[in-house]
C-alpha cells in the first residue's frame, strides 16, 4: 500500500502511533508500528503494533480482549508519526484505566487522575 | 524537578510529547523534548521542543507566535510518552493546519481533511 512506503520509520524501522478514542476523543496510549503491523492492522481493521521490549508484532487485545477496532489513521506534516482513531473495547491500559495517560503532574509531583475500569489482575490473570 | 527525573528518555535522552488541543480535544502535533525542555516547558508554561533536525531548543511559536500554553502535563504507565494539552494560538503545523496530522488515509491513499487557518507564507515569510 503506497502510504505506508511513504512514512518517515526511525533507524528500528517504527513509527510512532498516538491512539485516540474515536467517540471522546480521549488519547488512549501510544505505541510503536513498523510497516508491515500497520498493514496488518488495515487488513484486519484492528490495531496491531511491534513490541519493542518484547521483538514481535502485538495484536492488541489478543490477551485480554480490549481490541481497538479502528476509524481512522491519519499521518502527520512530516510523515513521521501515525494518529490512529478507534473504538476501544474495555481500558487501554494494562493497568486497567481507560487511558495509558492516568497519572498528570499537578505542580509537585504525579498524581492519579485517570479512570481505572478493571482491576489488571482480573484481565491478565496475575501473569 | 523530581517527575522529570523518573521519566524513561530514549537513548538520546529524548521524549515524545503529544500535544492535544485543551477545549476540542483534537491532536495536534508530536514533538520531543529533553529533560531541560520539559523543565523549560514548565517554568514558562509553553511548549519548548528539542528540534532532532537542528540540534537546539525550540521554543513552539517563537516565530510564528502560535505558541501552545500548557494546561497539563501527563505522563503514560511506561512513563516514556508524554500528553501535553494546551491552549492553542493559531495552527499548530507549520504547514498552516489547525493539526499536523491534516492528512487521512481513505482506503487507497492519503487525502487531505484538515482545516487549513493560514497560508504558512504569511506567517514565516517563505522561509
Amino acid at each position: 500500500m503506497s502510504f505506508i512506503d511513504e512514512l518517515k520509520y526511525n533507524s528500528d524501522g517504527l513509527i510512532p502511533a498516538i491512539i485516540q478514542d474515536d467517540k471522546s476523543g480521549t488519547v488512549l496510549m501510544m505505541a510503536y508500528m513498523n510497516a508491515e503491523s500497520l498493514e496488518r492492522s488495515i487488513d484486519s481493521g484492528t490495531t496491531v503494533f511491534w513490541s519493542r521490549s518484547r521483538k514481535k508484532f502485538w495484536r492488541k487485545g489478543e490477551t485480554s480482549g480490549h481490541v481497538q477496532k479502528i476509524r481512522s489513521i491519519s499521518v502527520d506534516c512530516d510523515a513521521d508519526t501515525l494518529l490512529i482513531r478507534v473504538d476501544q473495547t474495555g481500558p487501554a491500559c494494562h493497568e486497567g484505566y481507560r487511558s495509558c495517560f492516568f497519572r498528570t503532574f499537578d505542580g509537585e509531583r504525579l498524581v492519579t487522575t485517570g479512570h481505572r475500569l478493571v482491576d489488571p489482575q482480573t484481565v491478565y490473570g496475575g501473569k
